[in-house]
Parts: C-alpha cells; structure tokens; sequence
C-alpha cells in the first residue's frame, strides 16, 4: 500500500446552531482525508502551510502517523483559513470567511520518497494543482479527486481535462447536478463517467452515498447517528476511509469499492461527533471495526 | 393473512417538470397500498367514492384482486380531488388543487367478513377517521398508521390520541420534524415512540428510510432509480409492499420490519416509473422478486 493525498491544510472556525463555537481548530480537506485514512495503512501527505501554523497541529498528524515528509512549512506566507457556520438542518453550511493564502501558491515539490506512490487522492483544491501533481506519480494504480462548486464555476475547462485523467471522482450531490445539469443522481453520474472517470461517487451527506460504476451502480445509506456535533470534514474522511481500505486491499474491483465505502460511511460516522479530529483522536480500530460490523449486518436485510 | 387498509381512494391530476400531465388518473394512498400490498397476498379495502367515480376504475382494483366488498359509491357524493404539480427535484410538490368532497364525510361501515383482519393499515387521512376505525377489529396483531403535516397541524391532539392506540407510524422526514422539532431522524423518531407507538419508519423519498424500533435502527437506501416518471403514491406503495411482506409472513420482528421494508422500497422502485398505477398494472411478481434479490445484493457490502 502506499496511498498519497494532497489537499487543503488550515486553521477553521466552525460555528454550529445550538451556538457552540469552534476557534480556530486544525482543518482542511488532507487533513481530515489522511486522519481517516491512517486506520487501514500508511499515509503520504503533501501540502503547504505557513509560519502561523501551530506546532501542536503538527502534533496531531503524529498521532495519525501520518508520513509529513511532504509537508512544507512556508516562510512568509500564511496558512489557509476558512470560518464557516451550519444552518439548523447541519447539512447546509455558509461561508463567514475564507483566505487562501498558502492555498493559492504553488505546491510543495512531491519528496523522491513518494514517487513510488500507487493510490492518490486528489482532495478538493484547483483542478490545475490536482492535474499537475499526477505527473509524479508514474505507478499510479487508481487516481482518485474530490473537487466542488467553486471549481465547477469558474475552472470547468481545467476540471474536464482533469476528468480525463483521473479514475474516479467525488463529489456532492449539489455539485454532481451543478456539474451536467442533472437532478437525479445516478443519470448524472453516468453523464460524469461519459465524461472520462470509471466510476462516480456521489455524497449526500446525512443520506449516503451512490457508487456508479460499470459494473453497478451501489448505494449505501449514511450510519444513522443520533449525535451530530459538526459534520465538516464528513466527506473528507468519508474518502479516506474509501481510500484506505482500497490501498489496504489493494483491489478496485466494484465489490471491493463497496465495502470501501461502507468503511467510508463509518469512519465519517465517527468524524462528526466531534469538532476537528476530536474524535478521531480518540477512536481506536476496534471501535471503528465493531461499528462496521454493526452497519453492514443492519444491511443485511 | 388478514391485512386491511383504509386511506384515500382519489382523482389525480399530475404535473411534473418535464411538462407531462396525467390528468384525472386513479390515485389516492388505499389505492396505491392496496395495489402494493396485493403482491404479497390478499388485502381488504375501505373507504367512500362518489358517483363520479368511473367504471374503468373499479376495474382497477379487480387487476390486483384487492377485495372491494368495503367500497361504497355514495350517491350524491363527489370523488376526493386532487391536482397537484412536482418541482424540478421531483421531490417537494405543490398543491394547485383539493377537494374533499366524500373523504370529508363518515367512512362507509366495515363489513362483517373484514372484522377478523389481524393486519390493520391506516393510510393517511384525519387522524378522528383512523382511530374510530380501529374498534372493528378485535383481533387486531399489528396497526400501522401513516399521517401528514395537515393533521399534525390541525388534529395535533387526536393524533396524540391516536398514537397510543398503534403498533407503528410511518411519516416523512419533514413530517417527523413537525410533529418532534426534531431535526435528527433518529432522535425525532425516539420522540415519536415515546409518544406511544412500539416503531417509526420515517419516509426519506428518494433518500430511502429509516426504521426506529426497541431492538434496532435500520437505514436503508431508496433503490437507485435512473427513471423516475411521477413520485406520486410512492410512500403509499413503500408501505402497501411493507405490510403486505409483514402479514404474508406474519410476524412483526425486528428483522422481519427490516426484511419489510426493503420489499416496500422495491415495490415503490417501480411505482414511480409510470403515472397513476400505470407501471404496477404490468409488473409481475417474478420482476418484483428479482430486483428485490437485486437490491439485497447491493446492500451485501
């Protein structure tokens, strides 16, 4: 297994309804993304932050063991930050603020160490930077990238190259519709395969998520949680998950595909019950197998 | 087997999005219960048409030889109305029409031969309707009701009553919201059963549903439709096809509720790809039983 992912890094405030308030915690799609996937394997991470990066989020990739060879700390610049409030329903979120910064520079060089790199994930940033790290890669084995409305809007030219590229896509299903025009679901994900993946996977959220793939078309509810704290990063570590075991059994046939995104809908399922990688830090893998073994027997109808 | 509805027998006129119109078409939530639950055995139906009611119709119920021995044609009556129009995400609809008419007036009696009906389906309509008829059967095993944000609105305080005399509700999400101020499926349907019912099968339409039982919570996913004409009834036939498996099977398990369910999102997999009873009318048991096998398959992760 050697699984890559580059992505965002940052420094988040999440503002819930019920008026709890998380200041400046670690965040980014990577971060979430590496954190879920270290349960099933070894993780490479490359990504950029700045001088204002607080030592003890470093820290918290140690925990995950997370390999950060690929991290660079950038004199001069600052780190990506975004301040973000969920609207009641927990689903639906507006954007207080955001600052690039570091996001929009170049990426960090890919280390040697790295290019040997089998499964990568492509988690959300500019379909140029996601394009342009491929070419390290020459082993690629499954190429795997997240993307969303921004990119869909205003960089479509750059993301269709992209998709031609690339061996699966994920992405919400706002952005599915947004991207073909498309409301339902599986019919724009087959206009997405059309388009140059092998296979879609569309999230949505408190709902699951949809597999479509030439060989069938899968779709999962989401774990039914009662405890929501805050759902960011859900989909990032529902990722992570799917990746992680992919690379851990490294297999991309459909079967294996959808055991990995029943292991995505649980890792996520534990994400939200804390702000950050709270819960994550705690969790153990027997807690994370046990709730498997719970989901997919109530699936077992 | 011994399963009885009672429920709305209507005239539709349907809209959806893409410009197509069904107008004047049988509808009505017995109608589409019934036209369900017949796949699994027989079912017994109650309720009041008026004079308007056209012959062709009748006919209908004979196609599924669901037992019309309570149907009553009340002269100087006028047939339930509605004429409603589905938004772009074949979801929320409007109401551009509704009249009452006979459905505003008592429920025709229950014929002696129903009186020893073991499974009891009260589709939706007023909550005063449901409870008044629950008294005919004294060998009642198991009384599933379905209701609505009018009468949550309205009739809060006879539906309350009306929980305490049932076995299982079974409502939308949004209706679950209404009626708990909830908006977490599984804590609103904790609500509802401490409310009185022993489960709740909350109905998530295209999103699939979830069942909150003492020995379990059972998401499912809706199945995934690529061809999906009018939405109209598929709660009604999700529930038809649900207690139709429970009664042939008779027994009101955990597992058998689970088993249940996943039959009703199949039977409303294929009530959907045609207006009124258009798709059912053709639908053989033997394509019912292999999507089913389709279904559980997928969920096999």
């Amino acid at each position: 297994m050697s699984l890559i992912v580059t992505g965002s890094i940052g420094i988040d405030t999440i503002e819930t309804p019920d008026g709890q308030k998380a200041d400046s915690v670690l965040g980014g799609s990577s971060i979430y993304f590496a954190a879920a996937a270290s349960y099933f394997g070894d993780v490479r991470l490359v990504g950029a932050v700045g001088e204002d990066f607080p030592e003890a989020f470093v820290g918290d990739f140690k925990h995950f063991d997370v390999d950060t060879t690929g991290l660079e700390v950038r004199k001069g610049s600052k780190t990506f930050r975004w301040h973000g409030k969920y609207l009641e329903n927990m689903n639906d979120r507006e954007t207080i603020s955001v600052d690039l910064n570091v996001l929009a520079e170049d990426l960090p060089p890919v280390p040697d160490g790295y290019k040997d790199s089998q499964y990568i994930f492509l988690a959300n940033t500019h379909p140029a930077g996601q394009m342009a790290l491929l070419e390290n890669f020459p082993n690629r084995k499954l190429v795997v990238a997240d993307t969303m409305d921004l990119w869909i809007n205003t960089e479509k030219a750059v993301l269709t190259d992209l998709l031609r590229q690339i061996d699966g896509l994920v992405l919400n299903d706002s952005e599915a519709e947004l991207l073909t025009g498309e409301s339902n679901v599986i019919v724009a994900a087959d206009k997405i395969v059309a388009m140059g993946p092998k296979f879609v996977v569309v999230k949505k959220g408190a709902h699951g998520a949809i597999l479509r793939h030439d060989d069938g078309v899968c779709a999962l509810p989401a774990y039914p949680a009662r405890k929501v704290i805050d759902p960011t990063g859900a989909g990032d570590s529902f990722a992570g998950g799917m990746m992680g075991y992919l690379a851990s059994a490294d297999d991309i046939s459909y079967a294996t595909l959808c055991k990995a995104m029943a292991y995505g809908t649980v890792v996520a399922s534990f994400n939200i019950e804390d702000f950050s990688l709270g819960r994550l830090k705690t969790l153990e893998k027997a807690e994370l197998d046990q709730r498997y073994a719970e989901f997919t027997a109530m699936l077992n109808v």
